[in-house]
């Protein structure tokens, strides 16, 4: 857990705290607050590594463009100066106009959700987590696997909300097909600006959805649109269709957002030997060019305004071309990923990602690679932290338990040591001797309760008497967790105004018939 | 894995790689060859954090002492000019005495086992992996946890002769408890020589038992004395019963196979909290004090004989007393040891340590956190490092096969990310364009089979067709992967003639009695 540093955020992680006391009676989590890294990012390449990969991003845009499936995007690079090859798709852009629009903006930036306690930063050498997204399926070990719904959506909400190591909401955590497609986005965000308090994300798929979502983040606020605009509320992820083509509704999306002020993260999904090359340099090059041909534009468009370098480049299985993550190749691609976007001083987006189908130890080593390529490249929004499978396909509760665990030891792991002369022990070495134990030592006793990190997870019983209470496993004893924290689960308070206001606005859009469906 | 280095080293690992061929059927592991760090140690101290962990060890060494329960090592120390406190156990030795018996230690040495294709180098940047050891309880899926005993021992040798991701022989990677105390070092070492041609380990465990073992390990090298006391051939492993003291039995082994050229690993076993005081920064002075003190002994012995400095510094569960490893504090301990051993440019020690029960998300988390504590703190000599359990309580045969595989990852991981032209891969985005798919691509096709490291254990199928092949989960497959590898076993090549006379010692020394068992 990070210290909270400074009064304000000492008083916003003590009245966050206070709002997670339902679990507490379930398991002994550590207190809200974001990972700072406190060692030196990992760094593969040499600074003219960097050099070189920054040179063929721009050689990319220059020489080859990327297709920007939209005309309003179109005209605004073509505004820009940049121009569109045959009228066509295809825009080339010059590196002096590009980094002229990444200086723009910011290597820093907050998102305030309805709960001010919740906000979260992004850049300033911390990261946020965020829960699982997307996922078609769901599964847990009593019921196995099967379609997302709305229910095992409200289940995952409630999770989200719970654990303190999940700093926001990143999609839906499930994809709860039961809900027809039109009003799906209506009662989706309902569900999660009600049943948390945190960072809401809005998916860019189509016109309504986007501007449906910002009216319900500033409702569930409670703000005026001038409020809502004034500073970061939300956000959206817009991948590109790689290689080298950003498409119509993520583009669309993003550009609404951004001309309200709310950032965007552009994460290319550039699994290399598939959709760009087979070798990690090649891949991070176009990874780069994808991301900041997008950048480009949302700051010509709105000068300033938070965006981030979304990576996910790993590799595939070159037996069978399946999609692989957590791979040492996928620990390099986030290293690597670092230096760019501090190249750009961007902060920079990241997955916990892995392709296992069971919560068992290839998920946890794939998820263990994931946090250190993420974390020792420095990443500053880890999303998919908790929950995610199978490459994405399935949303695992049982994973999400044991996620929130390795997230708060990642988030311990990163804190200074101390040296100082109360730390180095003399007296107390002197004092137990070559005949005596620290256990009962003064030193040992005034620090034992907060000396080392605690795990919700881990059974260090020996094996006689683990086996005595029942030879639980480890997904087991989170099958347990999950099932426990959601029945102690308590929604967060909203005003009841609020909540009417909201509940309005859906029935309002629903009755319109939602947004169409031919996305 | 690592790349060859050199012709020597590649017609080396030709050699070791063809004596693998056996697993071949089974699986499809790495090449022989040790990891080769690329990227800087993680430190966490800075370089006055370093000195101040120094200064304290040396007042413990000046101001308290160390208690050496072994007359002659209190009469060498007192010949070196050391102070024997009021004629007891405890010896008092000064930093200007200390310093000068470490800087005698070489940075660097290399271990040769009887087949010299499998040398190993503990130090210059390297890592080796060593087997699981003298655990007393043995496990695996079909036969649950059972006492040591030869039958399992033997399949523990077999794997560690399968797998070339493991480089040495540590101790008996399980107990063979049904061979009587007495005559167990013989058999034992039989076995590990004959079916085993990697580094072997002696146990200090008094006079008989370390000069039988050099004895063995010379026949089965068919080498003289003078060419087995040429270079180092085995090494043993000592730990000082913390706080403070280093044992009879322990310091005979170590001192005999120092006078004999042979290394000796020091590692105090300190738990913050226990041992040691709670305080990291405590803990690792007092380590670094036991270390020292039997080094500097060593070294007054005999100029230049090669050492490890040794790191066994966890934390305690403060709730239950129960041992913890692979936590966010032992991460720590080790990189802070990594810096301490460099400051005496000392190769150092670390081990692949859990405290978990059953070979699932726990073992691995914890595993992946102690591989990721020794590489980021550079350790040269990674003890435990395949199938190590429960504290070391148990040697787990799945585990080792999931161990093998995460180290294969580790090594492939610790290789340079290249940005040479081709591998920036400008000509082939431009040839795949907007349109198009990399797998296709020439670019691809000359790379597919190198590009990306290649897990034996992984299962990166689909859901669907995981679940119509079994749903095999990853300990199962380790399951199915060991027993293939022993029943595919071949035992390496040996002389009939050494052979005979390894066996016609054996025999003389069981008819001799072989060694006392009041130890």
């Amino acid at each position: 857990m990070a210290r909270a540093r400074g009064g304000r955020a000492a008083r916003r992680a003590a009245r966050a705290g206070s709002d997670g006391d339902a679990t507490a009676s379930v398991i002994r989590q550590s207190e809200w607050g974001q990972l700072h890294y406190v060692d030196r990012a990992v760094e593969p390449l040499d600074a003219e590594g960097v050099e070189r990969i920054h040179d063929i991003a721009m050689r990319i845009l220059e020489e080859i463009g990327i297709d920007f499936l939209h005309e309003d995007a179109r005209r605004f690079l073509a505004d820009a100066g940049c121009s569109i090859v045959d009228g066509g798709p295809t825009v080339r852009m010059d590196r002096e106009f590009i980094m002229e629009m990444v200086a723009r903006a910011p290597e820093s930036f907050t998102i305030t959700p309805r709960n001010p306690a919740r906000e979260i930063t992004i850049g300033s050498g911390r990261a946020a987590f965020g829960a699982v997204a997307s996922a078609p399926n769901v599964s847990d070990l009593e019921n196995g696997r099967r379609t997302g719904n709305r229910a095992d959506f409200r289940t995952l909400l409630k999770l989200t909300q719970s654990f303190n190591a999940v700093h926001f909401n990143f999609g839906y955590p499930v994809e709860p097909v039961d809900i027809h497609a039109s009003i799906r986005h209506l009662d989706a965000l309902y569900d999660i600006l009600t049943l948390t308090d945190k960072v809401a994300h809005a998916y860019s798929l189509g016109v309504e959805r986007i501007e449906d979502a910002m009216e319900m983040v500033r409702i569930a606020g409670g703000l005026s649109w001038e409020e809502f605009e004034a500073q970061p509320r939300m956000f959206t992820n817009i991948n590109s269709s790689s290689p080298l083509k950003h498409d119509w509704p993520m583009l669309d999306g993003a550009m609404r957002l951004a001309q309200h002020g709310q950032p965007v993260i552009v994460a290319p999904f550039t699994l290399a030997g598939a959709m760009a090359p087979i070798t990690l340099a090649g891949a991070i090059a176009q990874q780069t060019a994808e991301a900041l041909a997008a950048i480009a534009l949302l700051q010509w468009i709105r000068p300033g305004v938070p965006v981030g370098y979304g990576a996910f480049t790993s590799n595939v299985d070159m037996h069978t071309g399946a999609p692989a993550f957590g791979t040492p190749e996928y620990v390099r691609a986030m290293q690597m990923s670092g230096q760019m976007a501090r190249r750009y001083r961007l902060p920079w987006r990241a997955s916990n990602a892995n392709a296992a189908n069971y919560p068992d130890a290839q998920a946890t080593w794939e998820t263990c690679n994931s946090l250190y390529g993420a974390t020792s490249g420095q990443a500053n929004f880890i999303c998919h932290a908790a929950g995610w499978m199978e490459g994405g396909l399935t949303a695992s509760l049982e994973k999400f338990v044991i996620d929130c665990e390795l997230l708060q030891q990642w988030t311990h792991y990163h804190r200074p040591v101390s040296t100082e002369p109360e730390d180095l022990a003399f007296d107390a070495i002197r004092e137990v001797g070559p005949h005596g134990h620290f256990l009962g030592a003064e030193h040992t006793q005034a620090r034992y309760k907060t000396a080392f990190y605690s795990p919700f997870l881990s059974d260090w019983r020996n094996y006689e008497a683990w086996e005595e209470a029942g030879a639980e496993k480890t997904h087991e004893r989170a099958h347990r967790i999950w099932k426990e924290l959601v029945a102690n689960y308590s929604a967060p308070a909203m005003d009841e105004g609020v909540r009417e206001e909201l509940e309005a606005f859906v029935q309002r859009r629903k009755d319109e018939g939602g947004a169409p469906t031919d996305f």
